[in-house]
């Protein structure tokens, strides 16, 4: 009886696209993030007179974040900053926005969608490859929430960053609670 | 009574402004559309691992976009791109995010409201004009989408965007349905 | 009696730390204004086809603002315009974005929160010091708003911005009515 049913979970398991590429971790980003060997960095405080995130309605918005922690890539992408590195740092950056979100929320599996990301690249004049240095993020973002991480992006170059950081990143994200 | 009828109409039709503007396309933007001689390009497909809009409530979050199709303008304005090239990609760009709500809503009907336009401009550091290379966007919203396509706006100048592009837009949107 | 009643309501009043800090102006963001001796310039007409202020929901959408009025700050924080005019020149934006939410709300008690502040700097590229610029905004809405002005905000660096102004900014604010 006890291998009957056995044999009908794991049927029901692989019928389900979802929870047959992620196991049951598909709904428990935390249980991902523990699965990809990560672990959330403590959050900065902010630099200044504002919060890291405010809700308004369903809506959560995140300050720009920086990477967190007592360390952070600066200088520009482009001069002097290798590509694979800029990646590098927006994982972390990513990481440091979840950290925000687990902060704010108690408990990852609230986010129900990332909705906006503005992956902002510190760099000189001429670099045109923002897409790759963002995707640092944007993989983190659906390696750790699958689908629901799946999110409206821009990538764009700036002049200059607080601190010379290389990248930093704005996000909305929509709650289910 | 055929013919008092078709009078009465057209009394009605002169009556309201909106409507005596821009005839019966004013509550249709695609045939707005096909009014101008305009027709929507094939959108892009993301250049890396993010989607072109996601719905929150009834708030529509568009990825920033360039042109679609091809080709699109490169280059800096102020360093080599003259002004009328920038407007008129900005709106080129204009008409791809208008792609994206088709693809998203199936109906340019179900738009409520053109709310926020980020326009980011690739620039020289001297350039001072940015607000008429984004009219090339405003200007074709308020023209197929009336009052519903007036916007908070801001248009500024980046160091680079992605692929050497001239114009790359960010747009929310309210949706009615 | 009346004496009595007039003690009870002065010690409710000093239990409340928020009360306390800021007398009756706590909930009545004009009064604060006054208090601190600053009144709402008169906000600019947009300069192209847009407008300064989109409502979806309960969220408000601010246009990119600059200053307001016959003369504003331009050029690069980092190349010649100190890091004190460009925090004042935030601050004097701030009140344009006041002005602005006044003419749209009819009263400042109907912003619930200020959600989210996108500062944009005008800067040379080796440029560091953003949040101390943005502070310029933020520090206006804290002491305008109490607990309800502070928001999430990035503060960044543009290569350029319209007409050469030193700062722009973009605001998103919850209303409650």
């Amino acid at each position: 009886m006890l291998r009957c049913c056995r044999v009908t979970a794991l049927v029901i398991l692989l019928a389900h696209p979802a929870v047959a590429a992620h196991g049951q971790t598909v709904n428990d980003p935390e249980a991902r993030l523990a699965q990809l060997g990560l672990s959330l960095p403590q959050p900065n405080a902010p630099v200044a007179n504002y919060v890291r995130a405010v809700r308004a309605g369903n809506l959560l918005f995140l300050a720009g974040h920086g990477e967190c922690g007592n360390s952070r890539l600066t200088g520009k992408v482009g001069g002097g900053v290798p590509l694979d590195s800029a990646y590098a740092s927006a994982r972390r950056v990513g990481l440091c926005l979840l950290s925000t979100l687990k902060a704010e929320l108690g408990d990852l599996r609230k986010v129900k969608r990332v909705v906006r990301v503005l992956g902002m690249v510190n760099t000189t004049p001429d670099f045109t490859d923002h897409p790759r240095v963002i995707n640092g993020v944007s993989d983190l973002l659906v390696a750790v929430f699958g689908e629901r991480g799946r999110h409206a992006r821009a990538a764009v170059g700036m002049n200059s960053l607080p601190f010379g950081m290389t990248v930093e990143i704005e996000m909305v994200v929509e709650i289910d609670d």
